[in-house]
């Protein structure tokens, strides 16, 4: 009787690009599914990316108990750090040679549009090279702008946080009147300033003026959509995104930012109050309103503990899964998982195999079906999209 | 046999300053309090504070059943509505006629310092003007700078996502690197600030430096303490009072705020960016890190549904009692509610009648065995003091 032999390979998992609160829980359904498998002999976890590769820098992920992979899960941001870096045809030569030294048959790479795209470039220079290597990006985006994917694990739990910290700042506008202006992440995509519609549970509950990147943002208008706000309910909470823009496309954030860019292009729209600063500045100076505020929620939108949307959570951790298991399938040598919603009245999904480059580079954007007719507001097909992502929010009481 | 006949009159509740995430805990308190005695009739709750009062605008607290009572209890934010409105002897006569038409005897007034300050001079203008009120003022501010209290309802739920945004912003910064700055509310007393360093679990955890209102800031030292930082852990997490101050006492925001000021002479802080956007300016000019970043926490720190401190909700809703009983009880005619921490190793509070005067005008600052010798830190003493009054924070686990 002849013994099947399994040919055993290394794998290297990292994650790239702005944090989650569920990116853990993908890093942790992928180690554990590699974990049941034979075909995986060790499990690295390369810090800060592909950098991690690089400098030969990797965490043991067979060592870790079930308990604290659990733990790890469960908490906010990248436990193997993160990185943002797109690799050059050099760079992918030293990580084939890392990966030759170490036999490293699998490599796993969790994050958005460009960590999608780096992972592509591995993928494909490792053709070229003629380095034998079964590579998968994993979803993760705040910003829920991958175009392979209904919805990106990340994107419920920010728009959760996104969602209960409009319900408390709409009842702190109730209170005290005025004007208060909140920013939102979301570059490209307004999914993450959209989900503020979430807030709403009662009559004339703010946000009362939404602004997606996706429709020309004039002040103007604004102005004027604002004075009516007010006129009519004496106050007015607003819900806009850091990537409006005007008509001609210039982000309206661009002349008020500090202009650094990162490796892949992108101008720093997030870590700084310019925008709604300049928004109430403007309103103050424009609309006869003393009374304006400004917050911009910043990076408590990714990864604020303890407040994860549970369909997120689980998500995240299954398409981690996903990713090893079909690896280990080796039907697909690359590919990245997408995630489809089942048609029918229950909430499901599928998890999918599909070209890497289907969530790399050009992303999403709020489909014109989410978006009021009037330019500032959702649909309620954008409500009913977006409403299990998330979950029923804390319930807030008026009188 | 005779009856003993109970003097029955009507009372008034309302609510002013900034909002909190507990301060309907305390209306509530109060209203149920007031609905178990045979001496208080109508129970009355003005909407927006004095401004209620002097427009009629009020809401019947009678009305309500008891489950909304406990929804609107658990709900962020003042659910009769806020102001921010110092009385003048003019608006008390014309307070006096109203409560007078009305049959008042028994006012309540939940709020911060300025609030207590208003609470006070309508209960001297009723002496002068021989108007018989029983008038309580109901501590709430997130600040915790009332003389009267151990601590304040409403600091330990600020408090408590002060403390968990740092831990998720830590985490965040752990996987990124670079320099964070996170401001925090807090305009002459650094104690909510210094709740961030609850968020530390782990060596090495965040926040690294933390500036309090309480000692000199100088840019100059804060360069040099961030660059230390960076050199010992290649990162550094930040969190500063918007209330920092130069030796000469000048608020550092000062040059960048808009100026406005409110009817108790306070400048603007909250609402605005500008502060951690010129400090993150200044670093990134004159310390050499190119990543730098910078959060205004904003109005979520007390109106954030669904993260209530426990203790703090509890206490909160005992003081709004407290305070009725202390009224009805007749011995007192005007005072506030202080809140004292008995000795012992077990945590727990008594609620004590004070005079008005303790908790109005002028504030508490953090005392000097809570600050740290080097100027940016907290001791142990502080965490001793502020871990009860926030819980316990979501476990965060690292590799």
């Amino acid at each position: 009787m002849r013994m099947k032999t399994t040919k055993v390979l290394n794998m290297v998992i990292a994650q790239s690009g702005g944090p989650s609160m569920v990116i853990n829980q993908s890093l942790v359904g992928a180690v554990l599914a590699a974990r049941g498998s034979r075909k995986i002999g060790r499990i690295l976890g390369a810090r800060h990316g592909i950098q991690g590769i690089l400098d030969g820098d990797y965490i043991d992920l067979r060592k870790p108990t079930a308990a604290k992979l659990e733990a790890i899960a469960a908490t906010p941001s990248s436990a193997l750090g993160s990185v943002r870096k797109k690799p050059t045809a050099d760079d992918c030569r030293r990580i084939f040679e890392a990966f030759k030294k170490r036999s490293v048959g699998y490599f796993f790479y969790i994050g958005g549009n460009d960590s999608a795209d780096a992972a592509r470039i591995v993928a494909e220079e490792a053709e070229k090279e003629g380095y034998p290597l079964v590579c998968y990006h994993i979803p993760k985006t705040i910003d829920n702008d991958l175009r392979s994917c209904d919805h990106t694990p990340g994107y419920g739990s920010a728009a959760r946080f996104v969602a209960s910290a409009i319900k408390g700042d709409d009842l702190d506008n109730r209170a005290l009147g005025g004007v208060k202006i909140d920013v939102i992440m979301g570059r490209d995509a307004g999914f993450l300033t959209a989900a503020a519609a979430l807030a709403r549970q009662n009559k004339n509950d703010g946000p009362h003026l939404i602004y997606l990147p996706e429709r020309p943002f004039e002040l103007a208008q604004f102005t004027e959509d604002v004075k009516a706000v007010v006129a009519k309910l004496g106050r007015c909470v607003v819900a806009v995104s850091e990537g409006i823009r005007s008509a001609d496309g210039t982000p309206v954030a661009a002349q008020f930012a500090n202009g650094e860019r990162d490796s892949h292009g992108n101008l720093q729209l997030s870590g700084t109050g310019a925008l709604g600063d300049a928004l109430a500045k403007y309103l103050k100076a424009n609309a006869g309103i003393s009374r304006v505020r400004a917050d911009t929620f910043g990076y408590l939108q990714r990864s604020f503990p303890g407040i994860a949307s549970k369909s997120d959570a689980t998500e995240a951790r299954k398409a981690g899964a996903a990713a090893v298991k079909a690896a280990l399938a080796g039907k697909v040598t690359k590919g990245t998982i997408g995630i489809q919603r089942k048609k029918g009245k229950t909430y499901a999904v599928t998890f999918e195999t599909m070209p890497i480059a289907s969530a790399a580079k050009e992303t999403r954007s709020v489909p014109d079906n989410f978006i009021a007719a009037n330019g500032h507001d959702v649909t309620k097909a954008f409500i009913a999209y977006a409403a299990p992502l998330v979950g029923t929010l804390p319930h807030c009481e008026i009188f």
